[in-house]
């Protein structure tokens, strides 16, 4: 049975290429909405790459909803040095977008599309949780439709600062607020993020592949590596991380922890603070992926781009 | 020529002085909405006393709407010490209201109304900012139509901690939004509103008008009396001060300020640090409220009282 | 009988008149020692101005004990602006002293003095409590010989800062050891010292004084005066206040409060909370100026100049 | 030749181990002094047992000092529950040392011995650092008397909180004031300590060998190992590791890394967030102890007991 899911993102590359992997295994995942926020860059930005994508994979019927314009409370903060001026430099992709963006903000859509579903959905979050944080504000009562947070964001160890990744450093406000929601969170933080590298090989293999869709992705691949030059084996495919789970939840391990997001620190603003060990007395709310199936992990990410 | 209000609120005693005052100069203000939020107690209760206050005083084409039942990222936190259980204690309203609660979230009636409005309203607030900030992060667009927001809240000192008024206290973030947010603010803080006190000679003159809406008004100052024993001549009637400026702007002086809402503090969260001497080279974000005409604000408010 | 003190002082202007005003008195007060700290300028100057100033009254048995170079945490920070270059600038006196220094650390100083008093001593902070906080944490059994602690410094709001004043923002961290230490605390804060302006009138009356020291107290609120220009009615005595209070205790009238030094806000570090109303359930920990008596202030001031 | 030592400690029993395997190894280290600090328990609880170890080990020539009885700024926290009542709960060593205390504090014992050394020394912390911190404040010039801090301290995770290890813990104020001092840092933390576990085969070795020494050695080990019991194969050697690569640097490898001390964070309180990859622009101030040598490091232990 395919798992309903919403996608929270702002497109950057590899939010663009979890889409990518989304859509390429509609008889295990079933789109019913992707809501955008401000975070590699603007929303309006953002938005315009979800369109894009949706355009390049077919992605035709699913609503596409634009979403917080910046951060709840800290000052707005992007990372166009990673993803380039548009956010998503380096395709040849076509500027404006065929599909037509949904009325309605992404935070109405989010609780709407919660709201009418019976058995509740996935939320797949993969940018700053801006809009996530004011849905469950705004309306309370949709937390308890929302089956699992799957999440891409944190770790015990940041990107954006030593102690903070950029997905929680964005907006850890809304971060905390998620996690101290009660709804149970997948966390696909950078230990696990850090294990889906694109090597050399990797990108071998992906070059091998004869579509267009295949061929973009080489090509975000081989943009947005060089931010990784000299500190990592390659590219991080971060974003299709959780994408890769909910298709097949066997490529990763995980380890109960209840996380914190600090938000007061000097050195460790948007930290996520994971205690493994039982050190308080509260009972976890993260399932925090640990390991990675890295053979698993590219057999899927590779069949998925096949598919096209 | 009238303006046209919202009154944000989370009634609560003076907040529903507010509403009555508000209501008795119909040819002075015209009230748009009532947004309710958490505060004084829970915002389903503050809902409720809202539309007994309206019923009280006829403001029957008035929408009410609810708003958000908790503050932005903070803990709740409550005042039913002062307010009683109910939130209106001590008055003899009726439990259930005739009047019924408008459809559609508060944060969603704010954006409304405003976009709605030509030249753009003057936003009253009188409890945490809870539902402005999240209308503002949701819709930037509407700043520009908020013509001004008058504020109850904050101070030079606080009455919920040393540093720190109740509705700063209750959501500190939501007010750093507010503050932040460029949109005129002329402040009502604890130095102008303890400028009106309900002393003894008031609550007599208040006795002395023989109509439902003035009894009721005495019930309250009685019942909310007692938290300010010992430590003031009265109770302070915080809330309606903003309402009395708005229908004679002469009732009080301003001093222009630079404000900051500390949220980080562990002595001074939700404290309104005012900086009126230019200390940062920024702009004055504010117009604080430094001296009451006592005389007047008692005169408009008695008079207000004798039309019902 | 006269009182045994000790001055711990960053000279600056308004320290170095402290001083003077304290060796003008020797039939009520005993200076024990003189003991210097980073503040206004570096250490080094501050220790030769106050050599300087010692001079120039004949403090000649007097041990003046140079102190902490720095802030106990915090960054260093000065304030050359308002004192110039020298800390001392504007007066004709010698630069190299006469007098010399005393060997051994201001803190081991401090402790000794103390230790060596059979009834205990006042302590005069009139500089940032880098000393004192050092002393206390090294030898925590001094405190029981620091009968009260007499402090310039603090206030309901601040200069540094619009909530924090110089001697507490220069190092937060120090003044929060020093409030939480037990010792009892007179403190004459801004709303006490910005009552003791060297206005017009009172400059014309020291004018008329003819001795050296009377002269370079002229040229001293001269210099320091265009700091406040436009601000106040003239420079602020604020260190001799409480030297004032020492000769005569009752220049001013005092409200208990319990107050705490904020060392964490965004806009409040430094801050001296004072809560008057009790709402904490602690017991107050200080003596807080509220009112000067000026007549009898400047009274005291030019009597205390003619003895020269 | 043999490096010329401080030790500054809180026994507690791994710190007891530390200063029995630096006597062991007299060719190698020369303690010049060992200064005391409230951690573990109390100071004089921690002196005591200081003189305690001196006795059973002989050192009868190297001054003990004691030291501050409470962190700097934040409140006081021991570790009662690790170490027992005494600190040293489980062996048989005689309460009443025959070692006499030095005169003087540990501060000043701290600065006199550095300042008397003509080369300078190593600075060994295996407790908080307030001792090192009030010493480097006083006397600023001392910090280029140590030619090295070997710390035992901090780490990429915690054991006191999910972020912060006890000795970061107890005093972060001190330990931010020692990381900024700009003098080298070898730093052993939990990454580096939890390798060295004394699991039951190491157990089994220390109880082979036939003295004094070494059976208390077993007695102290198989006491604080029930707390470890269920988090890891055995009791942590922490405080032995620093003077083990003093010994034998060969026996660890090390990362350069940028090391800040978090003292606000409501999560992350007394972290010590490490940089590796350079993403601030600030020079490392701190090598990172990443790998033990398990075999040489309980090698060189083994060996130092059998001495006795």
């Amino acid at each position: 049975m395919s798992k309903k899911i919403i996608i929270d993102c702002d497109p950057g590359h590899d939010d663009a290429m979890a889409i990518i992997l989304a859509a390429s295994s509609i008889s295990n995942l079933q789109i019913e909405a992707i809501t955008t926020v401000a975070g590699n860059v603007g929303v309006e930005k953002n938005t315009k790459n979800a369109l894009r994508i949706c355009d390049l994979v077919g992605l035709d019927d699913v609503p596409v909803a634009m979403g917080a314009a910046r951060p709840l409370v800290r000052e707005p903060f992007e990372a166009a040095d990673i993803h380039g001026e548009s956010g998503l430099d380096g395709t040849g992709l076509p500027e404006a977008p065929i599909k037509s963006l949904t009325e309605g903000h992404a935070v109405d859509v989010l609780i709407e599309t919660l709201r009418s579903s019976e058995d509740g959905l996935k939320l797949v979050t993969i940018g700053p949780m801006t809009n996530i944080a004011m849905a469950i504000r705004k309306e309370p009562d949709i937390s308890a439709k929302i089956t699992e947070i799957v999440m891409m964001g944190g770790g015990t160890y940041g990107n954006r600062t030593a102690a903070a990744e950029f997905n929680m450093f964005a907006d850890a406000e809304a971060a905390k607020i998620v996690f101290e929601s009660g709804v149970p969170i997948a966390m696909f933080g950078l230990d696990l993020t850090h294990q889906a590298l694109a090597t050399p090989d990797k990108l071998k293999a992906l070059q091998a592949i004869d579509n267009t869709v295949a061929e973009t992705v080489v090509d975000m691949i081989k943009f947005y590596s060089s931010a990784y030059k000299g500190k990592f084996a390659g590219a991080a495919l971060h974003d299709p991380c959780p994408i890769a789970y909910l298709i097949d939840p066997s490529i990763c391990e995980f380890q109960q922890a209840v996380v914190d997001v600090e938000t007061h620190g000097e050195f460790t603003y948007g930290m996520t603070v994971a205690d493994f060990k039982g050190r308080t007395d509260r009972k976890p709310n993260v399932e925090f992926a640990t390991w990675l199936d890295q053979d698993k992990f590219w057999q899927l990410f590779l069949d998925g781009l096949r598919t096209y």
